[in-house]
């Protein structure tokens, strides 16, 4: 295959780790004869900077343009603390999310038996876990209508979503659960929100195109006490933007691999594959951050592509690194570690 | 000190942990000289049956005439999975809620030495846990317009708020700050919304009235992540009411000690207690719910009433039960067990 990629480094972090994807990407490539071609575009903070904005038109021509954006990630800490500032990175993530149809989150949480002991669960509740959450992303109290009344005495957001936008995210959630567990879990607030008996009802009325898929409905503060209490109980997961964000994150603690975790937001046409970290600016240019976060996010672009052996490949070569101790520093338990570049080459020659 | 109750008992186990807190109560009233009169009326399924709805008016008019509501539980089964049914227990809890003008739920999470090991988290991330969030409870997205339009193909739920709403309730997170950790953390999600900017700006304003506390403003998201990994990070937390919904309820499940948290709500008047365990009624009859977080309501209700003597030997007795093995079965570990009743006999008795 030939395929474009639009190449979003992004701020903190985010270039170095994206440089490491890189590698191993053309590594794969190389061994299955794919081409690829890359187009470095601006993003977040470091666009701001420097053209003004933090998802410039020419960044969404060059995303528009190709078949696939690998992003590393955004956010700078002189953005923090200043909910007014007129332009702000997250803008941007918004813009973009909404400008490329991205509607639909996967933020798989699954375990590397060589870190459960990373995580702030004990064993026997993490052991086994492996589930995804499908958020809606683009819709929801993030785009609707916000502002200010009663001179700026009184703030509002709404929260708006349509049948059409549940059932596409859903339809991803059925299938998904189709190739994986069958098992769906629709998280919601249907006992105080309009807008989740909508998700409810909708969900239920696709529950006979699916016959096989057991689907449960739970209120999301239960599934808030859940995902602590008994990950490992959940498959596939779809909930709203808002409720997404949150259980997301909290899910993303749980297994102790954090820093691994990778994600895609999906649309009807071009996909997009980024680590779930932040910018982690603090570690910016020191050639200590865990790339494998973002090199696993390249291996769910190539299977998004119907590239199964592609991304397994890369999953391999990412389990043999944690096995042979070829780590970051986060990883490394005081031991011996690598540097992040060290650790995209290894798992480059390793493909 | 002459006291009236309202009694709302409500569904499942509700009636049967009411009764030991009523029995505590009145051993401590008995020790330090109080007289407690009980006022019983009817809330949730219990009333939709009796009466048709889940907070009757007469009811309304008991607690409005009282100086304090002991709560049970509220919610069956047979109104779960059908959010189109007319009236529903939750209603009545946010109609009482609303009415008696209850806008700052107390919610404490805090752990019990000899319980560390029931929770989820290993024992060095939940030690010393000690934590309290204040949720708003009657203002946002619970309450604001919603309904749907299109034919019913589109569905919203508007979350309003006021400088005003935003002030009393960081008003009680600040000075409850300052009787404990002098830390306040207001989680909102400022990056988006329009509502936490003027969440963010209320608090950053009345900062400088309480020179003493360290306050912290953290995204939502990144709270959810925080409480799994350093519970004992936090000291008083402040949020809006879904926020509030979401991350007390897995705060709750963090320490182990579901079954005994209590809880609070306040308005600039009368006072509700409850545990936040649910209605339960798998075991509702079985004389086999743990009354404990029930009493420990009550505990916070003599609390707040100035009787911190009384409110002390509450917590002291459930302490003594709890080193001597005088629980129920879900604390009980597969050893000797005791009944609800046998429980609150045996605090009673050692008031
Ligand atoms: C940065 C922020 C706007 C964003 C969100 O809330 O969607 C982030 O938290 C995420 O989850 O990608
Ligand atoms: C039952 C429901 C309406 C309620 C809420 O969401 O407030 C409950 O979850 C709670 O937290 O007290």
């Amino acid at each position: 295959m030939k395929l474009n990629i639009a190449l979003l480094a992004g701020d903190g972090i985010g270039p170095e780790v994206i440089d490491q994807a890189v590698k191993v990407s053309d590594a794969v490539a190389s061994k299955f004869g794919h081409e690829l071609t890359w187009k470095p575009a601006l993003t977040g903070a470091a666009a701001i900077d420097a053209v003004g904005e933090p998802y410039p038109d020419e960044t969404h021509e060059i995303c528009k343009s190709s078949d696939a954006v690998l992003f590393g990630a955004i956010g700078h800490p002189k953005f923090d603390n200043d909910p007014s500032a007129k332009v702000r990175p997250e803008q941007g993530l918004l813009k973009m999310r909404k400008a490329l149809g991205l509607f639909a989150n996967v933020r798989p949480t699954f375990t590397f038996p060589s870190l459960l002991d990373k995580s702030p669960l004990k064993k026997e509740r993490i052991e086994g876990t492996d589930l995804v959450f499908l958020r809606e992303l683009t819709g929801g109290i993030y785009f609707g209508e916000k502002g200010r009344r009663e001179e700026g005495e009184t703030a509002y957001d709404n929260c708006v979503y349509t049948r059409e936008e549940v059932q596409r995210l859903a339809k991803k959630g059925f299938e998904l659960a189709m190739t994986r567990g069958k098992k769906l879990c629709c998280v919601d607030k249907a006992n105080v929100l309009e807008t989740s008996r909508l998700w409810r009802e909708t969900v239920q009325a696709m529950e006979k195109d699916y016959p096989e898929v057991e689907v449960s409905y739970e209120f999301v503060d239960a599934v808030a006490m859940r995902l602590v209490q008994w990950p490992n109980s959940y498959d596939v997961l779809i909930t709203e933007n808002l409720f997404g964000d949150i259980l997301t994150d909290e899910a993303s603690v749980i297994s102790g691999s954090m820093g691994l975790m990778p994600s895609a937001s999906l649309g009807s046409d071009i996909g997009l594959f980024e680590p779930i970290h932040g910018s982690y600016p603090q570690a910016a240019g020191k050639n200590i951050a865990n790339p494998m976060a973002t090199v696993l996010s390249a291996a769910m672009m190539f299977e998004n592509f119907g590239l199964h052996a592609e991304g397994k490949a890369i999953r391999e070569v990412v389990n043999k690194a944690l096995n042979e101790g070829m780590v970051t520093e986060d990883l490394a338990d005081g031991g011996k570690s690598y540097g992040t570049s060290e650790v995209g080459d290894w798992l480059a020659s390793n493909i």
